[in-house]
């Protein structure tokens, strides 16, 4: 094979979900279209590393030093919703039912990994909490072991703080059947019930 | 969602077998990487469209005029095969069975998408019959309607030509039961079948 068609096909391996055969077939695809459309993905990608840094208050994605929510005026500035990455922010973002601002921590605690309390941004979010008007945190982290034993960690170290601290609902997906939620969902669903009498 | 993910996103989800989540979870992964590996790849593709052309002789996907089947004086020149697309070739020389030249037709005879003969190479490769040292001419078209009436009119094409024609063998793929084997394809290794009495 020619040395471009390698470099290509070794590139593309590197992505998660992409074997050898995926690789060939995305590569004979590209070979087929025109130089222009080529170009547009190509530049696109490099532009990921050129263009997308992260936002120097809160580490979303962003292409200025503050993040389209950071800078933008119209943000309940009283609330910080914190996530372990920065795409959760994209997907929270796409619902529209929330308003405040953002805190990535850049993972969740977690021993087996060697991620520590250190390797997390939380000094720097306890820091925004005291030095900024907020009044409310919101935890969006994981439902699993290592979001929840993060979640009691910023607990521990909120309180203080005299901040009110919540933590987003856990239950049964939308559109899902109950036949198909695992147990442990479900048992969340039964715990976080809801009157509807009112 | 910030421009140069969107950017990103859309270019990916115009490939074959990526929509919108997996064109996602590439970029999301992009994203956690060095710049640099980011870069590689960015290049590895725009690479595809700057450096690789056809060979001017017979198609294949080359870096230079002529292709290194071509412009190998070890290939034995008597002899070309007959493909409907370069990376036909690519999947060919991975066998290391053939040490011939190579013909890449550009598609198949199919009235249905209007594809006809003279949207073929296909008076290159009478000349190149007539004009080299040719003296077989063997036919690796797809196994399906087109390849097969694709390959009919090659060989009241070439017969006046006074040239050899043979046609790659169909049958059992190696390693795949019988069981999971296509009735079609079964029908034809019983035709093709070889006396092992010798």
């Amino acid at each position: 094979m020619i040395a471009p068609l390698e470099d290509a096909i070794r590139e593309l391996k590197r992505l998660p979900g992409i074997g050898q055969k995926s690789a060939e077939r995305l590569i004979f695809h590209l070979l087929t279209r025109e130089d222009e459309e080529v170009e547009r993905l190509s530049s696109a990608l490099a532009d990921l590393s050129k263009k997308v840094r992260r936002c120097e208050v809160c580490g979303n994605f962003s292409t200025a030093d503050k993040c389209n929510v950071c800078s933008n005026p119209q943000r309940d500035r009283s609330k910080i919703c914190v996530v372990s990455r920065p795409w959760d922010i994209t997907k929270i973002e796409s619902t529209h039912k929330y308003d405040g601002l953002y805190h990535v921590l850049g993972g969740l605690i977690n021993p087996i990994e060697d991620m520590s309390p250190s390797d997390l941004s939380i000094d720097k979010l306890l820091k925004r909490v005291k030095n900024e008007e907020v009044t409310e945190i919101i935890l969006a982290l994981e439902p699993k072991t290592e979001g929840e034993s993060t979640s009691m960690f910023l607990v521990k170290k909120l309180r203080p703080l005299n901040v009110d601290i919540s933590q987003i609902a856990q239950g049964v997906p939308v559109g899902r059947d109950l036949e198909f939620t695992d147990k442990a969902t479900l048992g969340k669903a039964f715990e976080g019930r809801r009157s509807i009498n009112s």
